[in-house]
C-alpha cells in the first residue's frame, strides 16, 4: 500500500554505486540543458526568467518520491508556458506583482487538480483527447509559440495569445523594430537550427556518435553562452538590447501563495486545462519509455506524482510543471537509471541558481526567443496532418477545428472544440450504423456481404449483418432499416439480425427490438437473432424480449441457415 | 417537391364525401375533449383559460398544410405547459401582461426554432433522449404536474417548479386553505378517476364497446358541466371560489408578438428544450399510429408541420403546441381519416370560442386543477422504472438522474442532465470494450469464448475477439489488454485479434495498433487481424498498417485457425 502511494521505496532500497554514477552524469547533462530551456520557457509565460530555475528545483526532487517513471524529467514546457501566459492575462498585467502572484497560484491549483484526479483514478479521462486532436493541438501550438517570441526577437513590445493579436501586434509596432536585437535573435535561431543539424558533419570529422549526440544537445547553452559574452564586452545593453538582467543569487523563496477567491475561480477552468494537457502528454511520454525499457508506469500514480511536483513548485515560488520531452529524451539518452537522476539535476540547478546566476545577467532576451522559437518548430507536424487526412475524413475534422480554433481563439477553445467535435461525430457515427445483407461463402460455414463477396444467398431467408451496438441514438434507424428491407423484399419469411457486431443493447433499444418483432408479425414474418454475445445475451435474459420472440436465437449463423434455408 | 413540403397536396386531390362524413364525426368528438383540456393546460401555463382555446384553432388548420401524420391530433400538452410556466416565470411575473407577450413570444421562438430545424433535416437530434430519459422526465413531469395543481385544488395561492418549491408553498399557505375550493376540487378528481374506470360497467349495463369508450372519454366535459352549473345554481363564487370568469366571445386577436431583445435571449434555451420534447412526443405517437395503419410519416416534415402551427400559434395570440397523446387517441379511435379532421376540430373550437364562452364563466378553477391532477396520473409509469431497473442498470442510472433532477431542479435540467448521463455512459463504457479469448467449438467453424463454453484452443496462439469499434477512448484500453495478455501467457507466438465487432478504426486506434505491432515484435510475437470489416479494411488499406503488419490478414477466424494451428 505505501509502496504503491510512494514508489520510492520500491527501488531506493536496492539502489547502489552503479546506479548513481549513471543517475549523476544525466542528471549533469540534463543540469546543462535544462538552463536555457527554463529561462526560455519563464519568458514564454510572461514571468521573470529565474522562476524557470525555481520550478527546476524542488518539483524534481518530490517528484523523484511520488513518480512511477524511471526516466521522465519534469519541468516547464513551451505548450503549457503559452496556456499559463494566456491564463494570467486575464487576471493581471504582465510584470506586475500580482501576475507572479497569480502564477504561482495557477500553479498551485494545477498540483491541487493533478493530485485530485489521481486519488479518485480519473486517468482514464485523458482517454478523452484523442489523438488528431492532440497531434492538431501540437502543432497549432507550434505556430502560436514561435509567433509570439517574433515580437522578443526583433524587440517590439506586448503579444496576444491566439494568431490574429500577435500578428496586428507586429504589424502595429513596426516601426519600433530594433535592429540590434533582431540581428542578435535572427543569429542566435540560425545557429540554433544548424547546430541540431550538425550531427552528420561532426560525426564525419571524427567525435564519436554520443559525443555528436551530446555536442548537439548543448547547442543552446552554446548559443547563450556566445550572446551572453558578445554582449557583456561590447556593452549591448546600453544600446537599448533587453538582457536577463540582475537575478538574485538565493534559493527560490518558500510560502503559501495568495488565495483571493475571485482569482482561483478564474483561473478554475485553465487550471484544468493545463492539468489535463499536461497529464496527458507525460503519460504519453512516460508509457513510450517504459515500454522500450519493458518496465510499466501506473497512470494514476503518475497524476499523483505531478500533482506533488506542481505542489512543491507552487509552495517554492515557481510554475506550472510536467514531463518534458527534450529533457526526458536527454535524461533517457545520458543513461539515467533510476528517478533518482531527477532529484539530483534538481540539485545541479539549485547550485546554478545560487552560484552562477551572475554570469546570465548579459544573456539577450532575443537569444532565449529564438531558443523558443526553434524548439517550437519541431511541434509543427504537418506530416501527421496529411496522414490524419488521408486516413480519414472526421478525423481529421476534429483535427483541423482544433487547430483552426487553437490559432484564432486560443488553446482551451481549441482543445474543447476539438474534444466536442471527435465525440459528436462518433456519436454520429453511431447513430446511424453500417449494416449488410450476408451470404454464405460457398463450402464454409463463413457469411460475408453480398454486395463485396461471392456469396449463396435465399430469397425467403435475410441474414441482416448489424455493424454497431444498439443503443438509444440508433435504436430508431434499425426500426427503419429492418422495415426498409422488407418493404423492398416482399419474399422474405425470416429475418435473421447477425448480432456479432453487437455489443450491447440497451433499453431503447431493446424496445426498438421488440418494435421490430411485434410489427414482422403482423407481417407474418419471423424475428430470430443469431450469434449474440455471452454478456449481451445474460441482459436479454433479464428482459420479456425472448418470451416474445416469435422466431429462435441461433447460435452461429451456419446454424440459421442449415435450419432456415 | 411542392408535395414534399405541403403534404396535403398528397391527400386533398383524392378526398371524397365518405372520408369527409368520418373526418367530421371524429372532429366532434375531438371538440368536445379539448374543451376542458385547452382551458386546464392554459390553466397550467399560469395563462388566462381562453388562450388554451386560442392555440386549439388556427395552428390545426395549419398542421393539416404541412404534417405528415393522417392522424396526429396537436394542442397544448401537459408536459409541456409546465415547461412553459417555468420559462415564463424567469421573465415576468404570472398574471401580468408582460407574462403573456412572453407566452407569445416564446410560442413564435418554438415554431422558428421547429421550423429551422426541419428545413435543416435536424430530425435525428431527438434520437439522442433515450427512452429511460424520455421516461423518466415523463414520470417525473407527472408528479410536478399534479404537485403544481395540489395548491389550486385547495384555493392556496402560487406555486413552484420544482417539487421542493410546491410543497414548500403548500405547507406556507396551509392556513389559507379554502374548504368550499377543496371540496369542489376533491369531488371532481373522485368523479374523474371514477368515470374512467367506469368503462367495463357502462358495458355491463348495457352500453356498446364504442359508446362505453366515448362516455368515458367525455368525463371532463361531464364533470366540467355538473361542476359549472352547481357553480352558477349555489353562487359559489361570491364565496370565494375562483372561477374561470368573463371570456370575451371572439375569435383570438392576430397579430406579431412583442421582440424584446433581452426576452428572447432569456427564452432561447427554454424554447429549445420545448421543441426538442414537443417533437420527440410527437414523432413517437404518430409513427406508433403511422405503424398501426402501415402508413409512414416523415419525422423532418413533420418538424415543419409542428413549427408552422406553433407560429400560427403565436400569431394569434395562442400557447406552444404539439402532438397531444390523449386527443391524438381520442382521433384516432373516432376514426378521422385524414389531416382534414384537425382543420375541422380547429372550426369546432372556434364556434365554442365564438358562441359558448358565456357557459364557461362560472366554471370552477379547481375543477380544472383536477382535470389535470388526473390526466398526470397515468404519466408516472413505475412499470417502466422497474422494468428498465432490472434489465441495466447504467439505463437507470440515467433514468435515476432524470427523474431526481427534474424533481428538484425542473425540466430542462432533468433532460440536460439525462442527456448528458447516457452519452457519458455509453462512451465510458465504449472506453473499456469487453474482449473474450474464443476457441473453437469441436468440429465446426465457429468460434466462442474460452470461459463459457467447451471448446479447443491451442498454447501459442491466442485467438483475441475485441467487443468494441476501436476509436480514441479505447485505444490505450486496447493496448493494454494486448500487453497484459502477452505478458500473462509467455508461450504465445501468435496473436489474432478477431476483429467481427470492430465497426470502426480511427485514426487513434490506428496509431495503438502500430504500436501494439512494433512492441509485439519486439517480444517476437506476431499479430495477425481476422474477420476485418469490408469498410474497415478499406481504410485500413489507406494506411500504412498493412504493410508493417508482422502477421496476415485472414477472412475467418477458421481460416487462421488452420494455418496457425
Amino acid at each position: 500500500m505505501l509502496k504503491r502511494y510512494l514508489p520510492i521505496l520500491q527501488w531506493l532500497p536496492h539502489y547502489n554505486r552503479h546506479a548513481m554514477v549513471d543517475d549523476t552524469l544525466a542528471a549533469f547533462v540534463v543540469t546543462l540543458m535544462v538552463i536555457p530551456q527554463a529561462l526560455a520557457y519563464a519568458l514564454l509565460a510572461g514571468l521573470p526568467a529565474v522562476v524557470g530555475l525555481y520550478a527546476s528545483i524542488l518539483p524534481l526532487v518530490v517528484y523523484t518520491l511520488f513518480g512511477t517513471s524511471r526516466t521522465l524529467a519534469i519541468g516547464p514546457m513551451a505548450l503549457i508556458s503559452l496556456m499559463t501566459a494566456a491564463a494570467l492575462s486575464k487576471v493581471a498585467p504582465q510584470g506586475s506583482d500580482a501576475y507572479i502572484e497569480a502564477a504561482i497560484t495557477l500553479t498551485l491549483m494545477v498540483g491541487i487538480l493533478l493530485t485530485l484526479m489521481g486519488a479518485l483514478r480519473l486517468g482514464f479521462f485523458a482517454n478523452f483527447l484523442s489523438h488528431p486532436v492532440i497531434s492538431g493541438l501540437l502543432s497549432a501550438s507550434g505556430v502560436l509559440i514561435a509567433a509570439s517570441q517574433l515580437a522578443n526577437i526583433a524587440g517590439l513590445p506586448g503579444s496576444g495569445f491566439t494568431l490574429t493579436t500577435q500578428l496586428a501586434n507586429i504589424w502595429h509596432h513596426l516601426d519600433q523594430l530594433h535592429p540590434l536585437t533582431l540581428a542578435i535573435g535572427v543569429v542566435s535561431l540560425i545557429l540554433l537550427l544548424a547546430i541540431r543539424r550538425s550531427r552528420p558533419l561532426l560525426e564525419r570529422i571524427g567525435l564519436s556518435a554520443i559525443w555528436a549526440q551530446f555536442s548537439v544537445k548543448m547547442g543552446p547553452i552554446l548559443v547563450v553562452g556566445i550572446s551572453t559574452w558578445l554582449c557583456w564586452v561590447c556593452d549591448f545593453a546600453a544600446q537599448g538590447l533587453d538582457v536577463v538582467g540582475d537575478i538574485p543569487s538565493r534559493l527560490p523563496p518558500l510560502g503559501i501563495p495568495s488565495t483571493d477567491g475571485e482569482v482561483w475561480q478564474s483561473l478554475l477552468v485553465p487550471a484544468l486545462m493545463i492539468s489535463v494537457v499536461g497529464f496527458i502528454e507525460s503519460v504519453a511520454l512516460a508509457q513510450m519509455l517504459a515500454a522500450k525499457r519493458r518496465e510499466s508506469i501506473s497512470p494514476n500514480q503518475e497524476l499523483i506524482g505531478l500533482g506533488t511536483a506542481n505542489i512543491a513548485s507552487a509552495l517554492s515560488s515557481g510554475m506550472p510543471v510536467i514531463g518534458s520531452l527534450s529533457r526526458t529524451m536527454v535524461n533517457f539518452d545520458a543513461g539515467a537509471r533510476t528517478p533518482a537522476a531527477g532529484a539530483l539535476a534538481g540539485l545541479g540547478v539549485a547550485l546554478v541558481t545560487l552560484f552562477l546566476t551572475p554570469l546570465i545577467k548579459y544573456l539577450p532576451i532575443a537569444t532565449l526567443a529564438a531558443i523558443i522559437i526553434a524548439s517550437s518548430i519541431p511541434l509543427i507536424d504537418i506530416a501527421t496532418i496529411r496522414r490524419t487526412w488521408r486516413y480519414s475524413r472526421s478525423d481529421s475534422s476534429a483535427m483541423g477545428a482544433t487547430i483552426v480554433l487553437t490559432l484564432l481563439e486560443g488553446v482551451e477553445l481549441g482543445i474543447m472544440a476539438g474534444v466536442t467535435l471527435s465525440i459528436a461525430l462518433f456519436l454520429y457515427r453511431t447513430s446511424r450504423p453500417h449494416s449488410a445483407l450476408v451470404g454464405r461463402l460457398p463450402g464454409t460455414e463463413h457469411f460475408r456481404n453480398i454486395d463485396r463477396h461471392e456469396v449463396e444467398s435465399a430469397r425467403h431467408l435475410a441474414l441482416l449483418r448489424i455493424d454497431e451496438s444498439l443503443y438509444f441514438a440508433n435504436a430508431r434507424y434499425l426500426e427503419d432499416t429492418v422495415y426498409d428491407l422488407v418493404a423492398k423484399h416482399p419474399d422474405i419469411e425470416h429475418v435473421v439480425l447477425i448480432c456479432s457486431a453487437v455489443n450491447l443493447i440497451d433499453a431503447s433499444a431493446l424496445e426498438s427490438l421488440e418494435a421490430i418483432n411485434n410489427r414482422l408479425d403482423d407481417s407474418r414474418v419471423t424475428l430470430h437473432l443469431a450469434e449474440v454475445k455471452g454478456p449481451v445475451m445474460d441482459k436479454l435474459k433479464s428482459s420479456d424480449l425472448l418470451d416474445h420472440l416469435t422466431g429462435r436465437v441461433f447460435l452461429s449463423t451456419y446454424d440459421a441457415w442449415r435450419t432456415l434455408h
